[in-house]
């Protein structure tokens, strides 16, 4: 089993975490840090070694009590932030030239609706984190499906390697893209929505329940998921 | 309360049931009959009653053994039967002059698949009962989007006065259609499909959770009830 | 496709959004605002855009704390502001005469309990954007059921076109008006009791799983859409 | 504890079941046999002991194939059996007189539809073991309400002690019982009706979400526990 | 239909509730108020309206900061108030002779654990409003079983009419008592508890499962229903 | 990684499985093989093998149908089969000598009706292959607690080292249990009853949601893991 | 719109059917028949229908009783038929040069356990339709993980552009394998197992919740939707 | 039933809470006290009641503002407090020697991320309440697999009697684990993720679901009932 002496970790914060610094090599996708349920002291010094390492680090689902403290720290500091629009995520990173260089992938990112726009943001973050460039097309929904033929028209022109959908509510958004394009789509919930189907219940059972090929999902809310995703097919081939 | 006793109830089958027949004056929909836990006599003999009385009838949700046998017992009479495509129900009537007279209603009834045609047909065999004509277009799914807007543009010019969708799958036919048309949409969510949201559960949502207004939904598999509400509304203004 | 090509889109705000300006014109629909995700600046620079183009605006599911930031905003102008009780809703509008003008069309608003009455308002406010006047009968449930009958009573004699009914708890008041009137009911759950079937879905699957004909359901909570829905009936066959 | 030595208990076939011979008197319930995963000759073995022991024995849920083949087994023996209209369980006893007495307890029965009859049965079989009279009143659901409420006003003369509603679909027809009479109310969801909140979910949420007091409910199908626990309130006070 | 002529309705607070005063006289319980979803000042209007008819009222389900304002606004009247412990509800009455009179009628009340006393005086509230006198155990669930078989002794020998038993967690309780009383028991299932079945739902669950005969239930933390009912049984027979 | 190393594997019918034959050296537990999902003629091939291997071999959740198939196919060998009472499950072994022998461990195996002895077997069958003796007691639901009582009084004088408890329904036999005994016991619920709560999910919340400390759960109907898992603590010290 | 034009149809079966011939050539994937829910004569009309118009055609989740007459009807014919092992699909074509040409890409797919074999051939039965090639590795689940971990070595060797994880019951392989590898991975759910999690859920659960990236999910037992994906992934940059 | 007379009560606090003085005798395992709907001061009583008869006592599942309150009570007395990282658990005791002896059992602690370490602790005060040695190894979940086994070779070293691994999001940890050692396992979902499986629904999905024999589950983020049963497991056969 040689594989698994590839790998190697390194300990931090007295054992609160072991951060997989091989990741990057082994899987070609940065270690990237959930949020959610960590502690402020614990989430800082984390981010603080994998920039210190990578020269950038993204961080996601980042409690609005929390964000407020993260960016007062990080904002005195020599440091760039991306932080998307109505986000809970946070790119920071050291320059331009510290995050992965442009390998020519294009991912195309399409959102339903205004609510669903910070989650589309992380998935553009992700994509940064890739190396790839985005074509976005936000609040392009359904409930008036000529803003969403006319973006897919231009997508096509673009010639995006891979397509990701970004929906709540109904979430019918991914299904009609996958119906329209040839290239693979990465269908994301979004929680929003209330009643029968809601917290992107009903927007993940269209997507999983599609008649159309060429699309699979990730779960409720998990924007950076869906963009790592859609890099990792448009690096394909390319170095 | 004068109001109620307008009503009047006729017992059949030694109380086995209570026939509302005042229903059809009352509410101008006919008595219909729900087959799925009635035992075969019980079935029969309430069939010939509403029969008897009114010169149609409509049965729904007739398990495959049942239907056999009623076939062959109504088969040799004197009485005309439309069955609908791969449906459960079944539109028994003297001749063409005792169903109900056409009133001018129209009523658009589109399904998404090939495997939706039978909850279409119920509610084609329900539009019959409330003397409206139909415009059906069936396999007009999401996943070619074309064939749902050619239909939708030929229903416009025939000036349908509402529209039934019937879809299972991930059900966003329902929700494309009313972003598109003026007139009200009736969502008909179908058991198909499997896994996550199967049994017309996600199609449900789908139709629930829409953006588009203009839009409601009878249960899951409620083709009758469907063809009932947009006749309702198509024989509004007419007599 | 000719079809497609009627409709158009405005751009705002850095496109954060794409007010679909056609929709009016489209769909006999005015554009309807969901507050419930939205950021402030967000939601204020939507509603000026839409006032500014037809006089008035409504915005549904705004959070309390934004309320009060909104209602502060346009207090001190030259607006109608029509609240509704107990409700998230508002309809802003220049003046009375910058509303769509009645049409002649009646549409019925009955509601179970005094919890109830915020989602009956929703429908209310959106009878108005459609150019329909409302009879109302609120806090009559079927725990009293003397006091739902004698409202059907008179609404039946107003000649209403359609009844938005809403309840939560057990939803049986829908079930129970539409098995007494003869014009189409539609049923809007309420997230309101507590336990089993608590979140309006006890509700909802008693609208879904109705024995009387002519009853439909919108989601839980969507008592704008009932009330578009109800006034779409009303209107038809006027002008 | 004394209390427990007052228990004893009868093993029968080989350990298969231990016959709490002490029930009737310790509760003032018989013995009631649930044969919905018993195997026939164990279910035979139990009911033979409990009939040689107490003259009658009611048995429940007993699958179609196996009713057919203990129907066969006891049929040639001089016993009678009261088999309900579409019923599941059985009641086999020597003869009238060893049924338990009539103590003057009256229980009322409800049912909503024709599907629910078989389920009221099996609450009437109950009564019978508990020596309470029944008054029924089947097929008076509320799609057409005026049905019920003359059943109710002749329940109310007859002086019933408690009633017990059974129902599925919406099932509202507890709660509208429930809000018109004085005596309390027992509600007995039924598995019928398809789509959401079938299999008496939504019957199940209605009864529970109840406006109305004085209607408590017991499990989907649960016949024989709805009657037993009428009878016990009917019988109080009597001997 | 001269029954339905018995009834009355007083509107109060313009159109926001219709207070069904003949309630009391037409079901013998009385009317009673849910304050989870009232504003402040409908609830206060409500609650002085009964009490100038009735000398009493009982409200539940009251939000804790909605608690103290009421609390501060009948703390300074000639007005007792029963609180109960931990519990969201509140008796408030002019003082004892107003309150229902004693009719003999015994209410046993069992709580499994501290968490679910605020639910078990919900219920003792309830038992006041409707005559009865209660015999109480608190915190004897299943975990130490000794507990709970010596007050089920005591209460035995006490000769309570009904009982009811109020159990989160596994709900276990309902169960094993009612498998040792001869008298109805009523379960009432406590939203306490984490997990799989969390929010009451287990315990709803365990009581609609029961094996033993004589237990109903009612809602998730619905202890005034369950005490109304017991109540009802316990007034059996006596005036 | 030595540690993997030692693992090895055997492949068998054309790569249809690939049988772990080192599990019963690294794990104390012998390949147990799942027979619902396995087709006839695959499933007596790995059956061989492992016979071969080890001189008996444990198949549960075997289709009716297929029981008839394999049971014939192996009764014409030499070989002992023990079938357990009503179980799907089969241990088919060499003779007496060829089983796992007795290391002094003993399991305890409790279950609540006649409907949950198939599961029970199924943890005997479990022991036998772990070399453990068993204590049983069936039949000894909560619904007569006395007869539980009775059992676990014996079982702790016959100092069991762990307790298999199987219960349906509302499943509380396992806590109460568990709060009377000071050995671990492991719950496994039983998809017996019906409605809400059904399939053992009611039964599965109740073992989670205990308050007892010492309980813990396997899924449902997985009698074979819970008796696997109780005769590793029993042979715990042994060898 | 001139997109739109490029796409049309040929309607069959008297309107059963429209068949979207240019889906070939707009998505690059084949059309696929859902067998599922189409009645005998509809399947062959549609599927002959295909064959003629491509040379192959693809058929999924065929029942049992249907796919003995299919391979009747078409067994006679000179056609060639791969019907994957324990599979519900079915590829038909002519003869080899009738597939889609390899055009160099190549798919892994993996799966758990001997029964999720049938899904795991429905993937591979997809790649065939897109010019792939495939590795393999069955039976490889984590309760054994030196077999997956010797599966991954392999495949990586191989370099495969994208894995298929097929796996039911906790379904942790696809994770396990996505946080080794540095290709796209696409988990496939299958519906095996009992208890909670069953039918697919808790394998669906685990992929959608995974903590590695570079995994998506398509519904439970969609194998020729997870064969697709994983196709156009390989086909990319491949002509 | 000399059995029962074993157990004494007793009450305080006015009868809100009857402390079972015997179940540390009765079962080994201390009284814990679940502070999640105790109040301020009933909960401070309990704690001190039991803390003079023990020396210590173990509290659970406190809320955040009230821990505060506790800290700040028990803070200036002489008494030693081990809140755990991250944990709303605390174990207060008077000094080391007043606490439980070691009697020699060694469990293990796994847990998969940085998000589950206070669940984890939770486990790790119940052991130490049990008079066992832990072995800890945290952030070893399956993203980075050679973490994990790294961790279990070790474990496996130190020869522990029995391993929690406390797991949310997937929650492949244990089923992993479980088929690598020979020792019991016990899985502890966490309350960690969102979307679909959330709430730690997927991990106790996957821990019942697995394939692995020798692993059960608490209930979702019950670390100290996984914490007492290891330790149950470990004190074995020592005294």
């Amino acid at each position: 089993m040689q594989y698994l002496s590839l790998f190697s970790v390194k300990y931090i914060g007295d054992q609160i975490a072991q951060i997989d610094i091989d990741r990057s090599r082994r899987k070609n996708v940065p270690e990237i840090v959930l949020g959610s349920h960590k502690k402020l002291n614990d989430l800082i010094l984390i981010l603080n070694e994998i920039l210190k390492n990578n020269g950038y680090v993204l961080a996601s689902k980042i409690k609005p009590s929390m964000m407020d403290k993260i960016l007062k720290y990080y904002g005195g500091k020599k440091l760039k932030i991306d932080r998307g629009i109505n986000s809970t995520s946070l790119l920071i990173y050291d320059n331009e030239t510290s995050l992965p260089k442009d390998r020519g992938g294009k991912v195309g990112i399409i959102c339903a609706g205004t609510s669903d726009i910070g989650i589309a943001e992380e998935a553009r973050l992700a994509t940064r984190t890739m190396g790839c460039t985005c074509h976005l097309a936000y609040d392009v929904g359904i409930a008036g499906i000529h803003r969403l033929l006319n973006s897919i028209v231009k997508m096509t022109a673009e010639k995006v390697d891979s397509i990701v959908t970004v929906a709540g509510m109904e979430g019918a958004l991914p299904a009609v893209t996958a119906s329209l394009v040839n290239v693979p789509v990465i269908g994301v919930p979004v929680s929003v929505g209330y009643g029968y189907g809601s917290n992107g219940r009903g927007a993940l059972a269209s997507m999983l329940q599609t008649c159309s090929f060429g699309l699979v999902a990730v779960n409720i809310d998990n924007g950076v998921g869906g963009g790592i995703f859609a890099s990792m097919i448009a690096n394909k081939g390319r170095s």
